[in-house]
């Protein structure tokens, strides 16, 4: 079983790291679009476009489902993905709406989306989460997460002061889904913020998706992980050997 | 005489509003590339072609030189752009520095760079610098003034931590180059934050250098301004309108 991941950038190894963990996949296929990230601030066609550019690269390759790991992705082009791909598409949206709802005891619980702009202007969880009956439902695009999260700083002051900026006027959610690729690696400060939330993750998320919609119960003794960057591989190869925390990538440098 | 500006985004405004004010051109045409900016994380090969394509832009109007605004195409396209366009190039590293140059009483002077981690990586600021005289040099990429910019946050706590962040470790220069076109609109708080700093303004500097330089002496009545990017016109038009301060511009809208 092959899987090609494809992202905006290096923020996929997230999902890459519970693929992996869970043994899902012989191999994995990774693509990060690094010289034209972040997709997040883009628009739609333009989103459209450099994922249909992302299908033809996977077609090199003999992958079962092509995972887009980018939200803004899924937001926007997994119909279009879907209508041209000869393997499986799947978003991390309903996926997260998913590993919500298997979760949340009420429909009265409230729920908190944090995402790109684009993500967000696309109303995508929103819409997903109202068809579930969820209403109590806010969403938020705080917008400095990402360039905070790649200037490495997961936590301190910096990171301290950009919350306080988003969340003022935020109550306190039972719910966070982290709708960004980036977000996993500032989790931990997220939920010192909100202490009582529940924080839906998209690569556990994903996993769950698998398991249950895509019947995926082969696990496999090792995932090769394959990357590819459409800029600066070195910089996704570093960046993987330290999110994954995997000697073999960091060897091979 | 007539004049193209380019930009990666929307940054390069500041430096229309320099060229504006001083009626150097009766018309400018500014490209934004707005689909693909930033280009401060990009790297050289990618810059320069980038930076070709909107030379192939700009040979549709009849202008008589081309401003790269973008601190990052100065330090990397410029010689390309120069190589390849029908009419004068000029970026904003060189006039930069002759600025400083006019300004500094000694060489002893120190100087810190501000710029993108492109731009700083080069090393094109501090080259030149050193073949002035100057060895007092500090170079610096604060990758989060630009996000900050771009989400408004000219002013604040965020703006204020990140520079505790940056320059904690920095002793109070006597010379700060803002290297990156966002930089003019966090100019108040950054000399707030080192009072007794003489700041650089790429704007103010390409004036002086086209006057200095390029002995361009007459004065317009009127700039008419061309805005075009490749992606979300609209939103160029605002930043224009609200940057410029410019009545026509937010009428047109």
């Amino acid at each position: 079983m092959r899987a090609g991941v494809f992202d905006s950038g290096v923020g996929g190894l997230t999902v890459v790291k519970s693929l992996r963990s869970h043994r899902l996949f012989s191999e994995i296929i990774y693509f990060g679009d690094t010289a034209r990230v972040p997709y997040g601030v883009k628009d739609k066609n333009t989103i459209i476009r450099y994922s249909l550019e992302a299908l033809e690269f996977f077609k090199n390759f003999e992958i079962d489902i092509m995972i887009a790991a980018c939200n803004s992705v899924s937001a926007y082009a997994i119909e279009e993905l879907r209508h041209n791909a000869p393997f499986k598409v799947s978003g991390v949206i309903e996926p997260g709406v998913l590993a919500l709802k298997n979760r949340a005891p009420s429909k009265e619980s409230s729920i908190l989306i944090l995402g790109t702009r684009a993500t967000i202007a696309s109303g995508k969880y929103e819409k997903l989460l109202r068809a579930y009956g969820f209403e109590n439902i806010t969403a938020l695009a705080p917008s400095l997460f990402v360039p905070i999260v790649e200037e490495g700083l997961f936590e301190g002051a910096v990171l301290d002061t950009a919350m306080q900026h988003y969340f003022a006027e935020i109550e306190p959610p039972d719910f966070i889904i982290l709708g960004c690729t980036h977000f996993p690696l500032i989790a931990e400060a997220i939920g010192r913020y909100f202490p009582e939330a529940i924080l839906i993750h998209s690569g556990d998320a994903i996993v769950e998706f698998l398991e249950r919609e895509h019947r995926l119960t082969n696990r496999f003794a090792n995932t090769q992980l394959k990357l590819f960057a459409s800029e600066n591989p070195e910089h996704l190869k570093k960046t993987a050997a330290l999110w994954l925390d995997d000697p073999t990538i960091a060897a091979a440098l």
